[in-house]
């Protein structure tokens, strides 16, 4: 009986935005190891596939004539061209999943995050944010090849960047990836207990 | 560095609240099995003490002119009287507590829940719940020796009671203690990521 109640609950819409470097992808593979009901979203792209990527699970692969169409359709939580390519977050697969009662996870950068609030007010908009702009250089250092000179630039967008993060509902300092990873369970679990979201729940308790 | 930044936090009032019977006491004893930075607050009455109770562990105990003072001085986040005692929550120390950077919950009833609310906006209120009103009954039949009328009466104001869940921020259905309290720590964790807690944690990250 319980179960079946679980089962009918709708899921959540997540979206796990953050400067680039700050860590979003690392936490979403953490958070995918433990959890049985919750997927990251697959976005669609017009560019050609790389090797190895497969459709559906990397990208859905779609031409350019497609991806205007669902421009055109409202199609898209979200979506940006990036030099000749588009992206985007189709809408349907997300709210299908969010049906069935699956928690759906969107890791995308602020601008995209910014068109998901617009269509989707009742999403959860997380924050992810590195401990210091020092700690970001070093991340981006290790990883990369930047001279000094982009780096500096990269490091005032991140710092214009973060700046943005008061508008999101939480914020998450990721100092340590399992840590960080722990804290967005603790949001998921908490905004499933938020009151408004239980109303119908207290009623069945009530009528019982 | 990060250590000396947390201590520096200020501690959340956490208020749990909810029908009798719900399993508010039991919950919070569950919390502080594995918390280091949480405590119950203690109430103030002017009851006698039992045998065996200690002072300013189970209660304040305080004198009926001493209790009235306090009233008078707005000294109480809550109080009550109850027959011919008065009980209430001191307000000092609930916020000595969290100036030292300390959670402290206080589980109380309804009436007082609404009290702190209106004197404390900015705290965390969760209504604990049992998963039916046929469980309440059974839970208070086994604790219990009300007559089938008590227990009518009892359930119908329980029903009353739950309807002002949708009034808190969280409702948390009690179906099994250990699963309860850990969505009480979810949402303590939870809490302490909302951007308006973090608007300076995000200058000093910009700033360093």
């Amino acid at each position: 009986m319980t179960k079946h109640f679980y089962e009918k609950e709708k899921g959540l819409l997540i979206v796990i935005s953050g400067p680039s470097g700050a860590g979003k992808g690392t936490i979403c593979k953490e958070l995918l190891k433990n959890e049985d009901n919750l997927e990251v979203s697959v976005s669609a792209t017009t560019r050609q596939p790389r090797e190895g990527e497969v459709e559906g699970k990397n990208y859905y692969f779609i031409d350019k004539e497609h991806f205007l169409d669902m421009i055109g359709n409202n199609d898209f939580l979200e979506y940006a061209k990036v030099y000749d390519n588009y992206y985007g977050t189709p809408k349907d697969p997300v709210l299908q999943k969010m049906e069935e009662g699956v928690d759906v996870i969107l890791e995308i950068d602020i601008q995209g995050a910014a068109q998901v609030r617009a269509n989707f007010p009742e999403g959860i908009y997380i924050f992810v944010v590195p401990p210091s702009i020092n700690e970001l250089r070093k991340r981006i250092t290790e990883r990369g090849t930047e001279d000094e000179e982009q780096m500096n630039k990269r490091m005032d967008c991140a710092c214009e960047e973060i700046r943005n993060a008061t508008k999101y509902s939480y914020i998450v300092i990721n100092d340590k990836v399992s840590l960080a990873a722990e804290k967005v369970r603790a949001i998921i679990t908490a905004e499933k207990c938020r009151s408004e979201r239980l109303e119908s729940k207290i009623e069945e308790i009530i009528g019982r």
